[in-house]
């Protein structure tokens, strides 16, 4: 398996003419960052035991610490950026594609940000939806503007990594009156939940990632099992179209997926970076 | 042609449960909006002949005409808002569709905000592009927050329209290697061309749009003969995905496009709405 994967991706790295470089990193973050609503108005913080400092300036560039703290349970927790855009990967992870062959290249597609959704807040199936599924993934976070960039140098653009939760209606998306495209199978508002924080510095191609649903375990990967990990799918990306700070990519889910039902709850939980949840409920 | 084209509304019509009117408008805009730069800044105006008069505050809400008058020489025209998603539409004129049969509803895909490209700006060939069309189009702006509404109530969240190129590369949309979805073949970088001006009160149910190639018209059709009309399609796409103010829908295009070469010049005109005109280089 491994040295498929490190194949596929050495033989991508090929294509855009750059090495491949496999780096160690940490498996705990340097900082958590967290984005929240207090008294109406919005604000970022940094996470440290269940303490939030709040911080000034741009999370992404200048930013300074303020001698302002709020309690974890005492503000309402936001989607931990404001992106521009989201892109998401389809399969990326060997276990997903059935007997499918593996994609020779990143296969992407575009959630629009309406379909963003606060952790804790409830994913909402459309009513004309017939079988709407989860899918918990690692969702890369932006740094800076990235425009044809190589592999090594997607590494600096990524400034961390949050869970996501890429909700699928299988029927538009795969049945047999499909939509041409996944317009609204991947992107009915609601289908979008990502967070609870950002997770800086850490070693992002080698986390356990489960999925839980009302609290029985039915997804759990490492992501060192990403078919392109997460600098090779940057990269690629930046060949064509242009990342800004903030833009989120889901990297793709592992595994069987299954439906939600109004009631369920739903967690993505991802190792030293935090666990996502939202309930589910009929619109 | 036209009985076709109303039986699929009022079937579309009736699946949402409300009544179709085809409204009479005029076909001259009360008000043509622009966004431009000057000495880098950048402002909204409305253009009246050749002189632009600035106007302070949201374009889609309160605003006021400053008394600051700039000529249409001395400003660098921009795309005309800043929109929080794309929205495109496949297969809406039946001339585009060769022996294929109508959609049965809107069929909707995403072009990233990053594709955006200005009036007069470059259209930027990707070095591994190999095919790339223009598709001249009507393009919708949407002034109010919409979700869940009728096909009569979105006619007042229809702001405006404009004219837009849906640029496209044929071969990674659909070459025997092609995309799983239209990411790149439709989103890659200046992919998005649109303006110049959005045309308020204007009957965008029934004018004429050309597309020229260095001079020549290679598309040419009526927006009467779009298979779901304006209101239809936002209504459709606002049960499923909230729009947002200044949010674009591309309509589809008619007939047959062609391919792009560096040093072309393309334009899209729209009758009493504008000439959106753009140069093609190479990457």
């Amino acid at each position: 398996m491994k040295i498929t994967r490190r194949q596929a991706l050495t033989s991508f790295a090929t294509i855009l003419g750059v090495s491949c470089q496999l780096k160690a990193r940490k498996e705990s973050a340097d900082s958590l960052y967290i984005r929240f609503q207090k008294e109406g108005k919005e604000y970022y913080g940094i996470l440290e035991s269940d303490v939030v400092t709040q911080i000034e300036g741009d999370i992404f560039g200048e930013k300074k610490r303020l001698d302002v703290k709020h309690q974890l349970n005492d503000i309402k927790v936001l989607s931990p950026c404001s992106p521009t855009k989201i892109l998401a990967l389809a399969g990326n992870y060997r276990s997903h594609l059935n007997d499918s062959s593996p994609p020779k290249k990143p296969e992407v597609f575009y959630k629009p940000i309406s379909a963003l959704q606060n952790p804790r807040d409830p994913i909402v199936l459309p009513k004309e939806a017939e079988e709407v599924h989860y899918e918990g993934e690692l969702v890369i976070v932006i740094g800076q503007k990235s425009r044809r960039i190589s592999v090594v140098d997607a590494e600096k653009s990524i400034f961390g990594v949050t869970c996501g939760n890429d909700i699928s209606e299988r029927i538009w998306q795969n049945g047999p009156q499909k939509d041409v495209q996944w317009w609204r199978a991947k992107g009915a508002d609601t289908f979008s939940p990502v967070g609870p924080y950002i997770a800086s510095g850490i070693n992002y191609g080698n986390l356990m990632m489960k999925t839980r649903l009302n609290g029985q375990t039915v997804q759990e990967v490492s992501t060192a099992e990403l078919i392109f990990d997460c600098p090779t799918v940057v990269s690629f990306i930046s060949q064509y179209v242009t990342l800004m700070p903030g833009d989120l990519i889901f990297t793709g889910t592992s595994g069987k997926t299954g439906p939600l039902n109004p009631g369920d709850k739903v967690e993505v939980e991802i190792e030293g970076v935090g666990v996502l949840q939202n309930n589910v409920i009929s619109s």
